[in-house]
């Protein structure tokens, strides 16, 4: 089943699904998506369409095949393919993102990061002199911007010149980019400051 | 004006509109959102929307006095107040916190990590023991949850009994909390996932 346009909550649930029936004692041949919202402490309604935008409707009172629906999740998750990310700038926040574990699980692969200063290299840390034929000999397609603000243009410019089709940026700043090239902004202050709203408004 | 309820996307474009405003010439008195949005790249809808719930409407042909959106604007941001937030977590993910430079702008104070592994200790790195007494006698009202996946719930249930009222997680884990707690999750693996999959779907 093609997965274009799954929402970024949906793929997010994804590998919850996966392990709700990774986790279900061995033979259980069906189950219900009325079950998995119980056990995920899910939405019913919410499940219900995620696995339908996956796997199609269940059976009425018996549910989903438990090994079709695993697959269908699998296939979903692994139909993006397989992909590599490099990021520049190898401060803090660059090599936190080096360690961070989560992405393998999406089948995304950050094992480089390439800075301009000499005393961070290391065999994950690479000059940025080599990024070009670094991006170009991996079939890189995702740059992540983890440099200050100052550098970022600088760096996003690079990133196009290297053949990336996407730019992750941690940086506070508006790229000025071809239209072809993708880019997200992750701003993490406006998080914790949405968080902070949230309070305020709660109480 | 009351900002309760204001999205994420809103707040987040409320430093723009800041910026943008200090960026006009001396003595500019008024302002249409027609004109901000050219000078923000943003779609005037938007812009007359976000603008409208802070400030009203602007003055049909005159558009908004500079100084009262300004003051508006500056207002919906402080209103939140200031806000303390711990980390909890010394390693690359929490001490990037601690150096990231955008949290001042909402007001938000990110100042000291607390952790067990006495190597990391500083200023701004505490032992883990102190960290009840800091929440307590700083009114900390947000804990940053940047440890392993295997020791957030504990974490968390630490930050409970610190008093904090809201939790933003880092580790890869769903956390059971009283309700009253409010908890953000920040799954990076699932912004570069979403980015792979938005590249995918482009092709």
């Amino acid at each position: 089943m093609n997965n274009t346009g799954l929402s970024k909550a949906t793929l997010g649930r994804l590998p919850l699904y996966l392990k709700c029936l990774d986790g279900l004692p061995r033979g259980t041949a069906n189950i219900s998506s009325t079950v998995i919202a119980r056990m995920l402490d899910l939405g019913e309604v919410q499940v219900r369409k995620d696995l339908a935008a996956i796997c199609g409707t269940g059976r009425p009172r018996v549910g989903y095949d438990t090994g079709v629906l695993y697959q269908s999740i699998k296939d979903s998750l692994d139909s993006d393919g397989a992909c590599e990310a490099v990021v520049v700038g190898a401060g803090r926040l660059g090599t936190a993102l080096l360690e961070y574990p989560g992405f393998a699980e999406y089948g995304i692969s950050v094992s480089k990061a390439f800075d301009i200063d000499k005393t961070k290299f290391s065999q994950s840390v690479r000059p940025l002199d080599e990024l070009k034929q670094y991006c170009l000999s991996h079939q890189v397609e995702i740059g992540v911007i983890a440099v200050p603000a100052q550098a970022a243009h600088k760096t996003a410019e690079l990133l196009v010149e290297c053949g990336i089709k996407a730019i992750w940026c941690f940086a506070s700043v508006k790229l000025d980019l071809p239209a072809d090239i993708i880019v997200q902004y992750e701003n993490l202050a406006l998080s914790l400051a949405h968080l902070n709203h949230r309070i305020k408004s709660y109480n």
